[in-house]
């Protein structure tokens, strides 16, 4: 861990850093995947997931039987718990669902705007060391709530061919069907592209690692929706000298658990609680299973001290962390002043953890900066608004002059001419 | 004008192509600008406006005078026009704002999604041909709305050193003073990296030539947001036999007129309307100041004729047009069946120059089939949604141990610490 006590604001650059991602060195290797599944369908994915995920498969359709083989082998436990996450997620999600309120803004004139479920997406669930089953509710309930008529998941097949129960599980649960065994970047361009088995989506979501990340940047540059560009996880913990160094250790941990590239800092007002944390670390790092990785992503972990709370805050706001806790005495009290951030986390009995799992809210969030501009996932972004608008003949003889000036002064006479020529139209108004 | 009369489905896909964009040819062009404006700043941004706007200046902000000049140069008729369309695009943009609704997902849970204005953004304004101050209106009003704290405009030179009064006169109507004489992929860079005298921004957006396009592609695979990806106009207009075919020719030419490159397509059930059209196309076609380019563009138009109603909604949805026009005896029955599309505008008396202008509804929309998943330009496009939640210690007593269920299921065990060492801390809940 690295400490900071009071950085200069004009060392805060290289605090603010994000690690640089450099995927040029993949680029070749996933466009020629890209290409390869783009031609040849299905027998390119054959190949691919032989190659990338050493099996033999040649159907990628998860069948009735393995659906019903992963619901016998989940634990009630489990079952339980996705129930009551799923449950609670779909009541966050539901309120995003938009009434349309139609709106005259001139006389006779409605203008209106729609949410319309985009028609097909894919979701992609990534395999390997963590059956990630939670970001199937996270994706799946607003694709659901949504209303999306054609809803994919691929995820990777383990060497047996098979997928995770777990996440056959969810996907059971929720209702979704069509689930694939395929993983990394031909997973992706199927859903791009389309093959024999694979039907092709108009937007894909979902994590996965630098393949899978590249290979959507690459469908996107060619008309393909993705969600959002992802980079490793953040965590920033804000704490006062309130809080728990446990708490705030166990946060931290937790986040340094995910990946060796994990980003993890702490700021906080008061310098006495830096030391505690760091004990507190120390000691609950042995516990924890993954401990070898969140070693790794710990020492590039920064421990901040910043005296002046709004000096603070300053920073955060230019860090726009993924994830943001505030444990502090008074954390409404400064609500109001984030200005970036993916998902605030408030108080000392709110752990991020909470969040990714069950608290009801996405965990699918902008990391790397881009919380400035970007939001997490929600019902809408499986929508898109399509704006309507209705005149009558009289309302366009009351807007229409008002339209003509406009646009003649940009030059455009034939939108002139469009208004003219309905003007011109005999008979009563 | 091409004819097509019951083309089968096999054929749809040519005819829902668009025209390939080739930009390779200046990406390293386009490249280079945005690499002397990020390390030369201000010198290169000199250099670049004298070298392709072909005018020498020092500064680029537009200062209290020439602002001064322009208003004084504005007709009235204009001015009032301008004021009117403000008034509802404001009217209409204001609904979109969203209130925060707290939802208490499951007991002591309390989570909920705020809209934060985005910091700062950039508004380009292209110059040229067509001065487009109806596109300050549209970007200028949402950003304000949104809150953002900074709100910078670049707009090119002409040889004068000047930018268009119109322009602005818009600008300064809206009260938008920061306005740089700045055009092509040196404005965008300026605005992604920041100058001595251009201040960085989060977001960029607005319409703009290849130039701008590409530069808006390169900066955000950097990071810095954009709006969405920009290409030709289009409209598609929907006609059944009930249509008159002037106003027809008139929606068609006022798309034409756009640009070479504009995409023009008629679709209806009815073949008689199409002779109508066509020869309402060439009689109108002489009376516009742009004629060269408006046939242009309509070589490559296309007319097709789809008798089966539903028949012809599937194709429009499949193709997802910017602007759908719905000249049609009853268009309210079919507004459902439209999945994808911009805008669209209702019945005979809604021409789309209406909504490029003044009803109150953004003109910045989707094109390229990217209405299938992106919605046009609104006021959350100037703000992101930043998710809350806080819980009390009895909240997380009741939710803890089912997210320790599953934080544990996906082997995060750290994610389940952060959960038990609040759980364990000792005292009355």
């Amino acid at each position: 861990m690295q400490i900071y006590q009071n950085p200069s604001e004009k060392n805060w650059p290289s605090l603010l850093e994000r690690p640089p991602i450099n995927q040029n060195t993949l680029l070749i290797e996933v466009q020629k995947i890209i290409g390869l599944v783009k031609i040849q369908g299905d027998k390119a994915l054959r190949a691919l997931t032989l190659r990338y995920d050493r099996i033999r498969l040649n159907d990628f359709l998860v069948d009735e039987k393995e659906m019903r083989a992963a619901v016998d082998v989940v634990s009630t436990d489990l079952q339980k718990a996705i129930s009551i996450a799923a449950a609670n997620i779909k009541k966050f999600h539901a309120a995003q669902v938009q009434r349309v309120e139609k709106i005259e803004t001139s006389r006779y004139v409605h203008c209106w705007r729609k949410q319309v479920p985009i028609e097909k997406v894919g979701l992609y669930i990534p395999g390997g060391q963590a059956p990630l089953f939670s970001t199937v509710l996270m994706l799946g309930i607003p694709a659901l709530l949504a209303g999306c008529a054609e809803i994919i998941i691929c995820s990777p097949p383990d060497r047996q061919g098979k997928i995770n129960p777990s996440i056959l599980y969810a996907c059971n649960y929720l209702g979704l069907k069509k689930v694939y065994k395929l993983g990394g970047a031909q997973a992706i361009a199927a859903m791009a592209y389309g093959t024999s088995s694979v039907p092709a989506v108009y937007k894909i979501f979902g994590p996965g690692n630098q393949y899978v990340t590249l290979a959507k940047q690459l469908v996107q540059q060619e008309g393909v929706g993705i969600d959002m560009p992802a980079g490793p996880s953040e965590v920033l913990v804000l704490a006062d000298g309130t809080a728990n160094p446990d708490f705030i250790a166990a946060d931290l941990l937790s986040q340094a658990e995910h990946g060796a590239d994990s980003q993890v800092m702490l700021v906080t007002t008061d310098v006495n609680i830096l030391k505690e944390v760091q004990k507190s670390v120390q000691r609950q790092l042995d516990a924890l299973p993954r401990k070898k990785i969140a070693r790794k992503s710990l020492r590039y972990s920064k421990l901040i001290v910043i005296h002046d709370l709004s000096m603070a805050i300053r920073f955060i706001n230019l860090y726009a962390p993924e994830h943001l806790i505030l444990n502090l005495c008074n954390p409404v009290k400064i609500i109001d002043a984030i200005k970036n951030a993916g998902s605030v986390f408030i108080g000392p009995y709110t752990p991020e953890a909470a969040g990714d799992y069950a608290s009801g809210t996405n965990h699918t969030l902008p990391t790397n900066g881009y919380a400035r501009t970007e939001s997490g996932i929600g019902v809408e972004s499986f929508m898109k608004l399509i704006t309507f608008q209705q005149m009558s003949r009289r309302g366009l003889s009351l807007l229409g002059p008002c339209v003509q000036t406009l646009a003649r002064a940009e030059n455009l006479y034939g939108h002139s001419a469009a208004v003219q020529v309905r003007l011109n139209k005999r008979g009563r108004i």
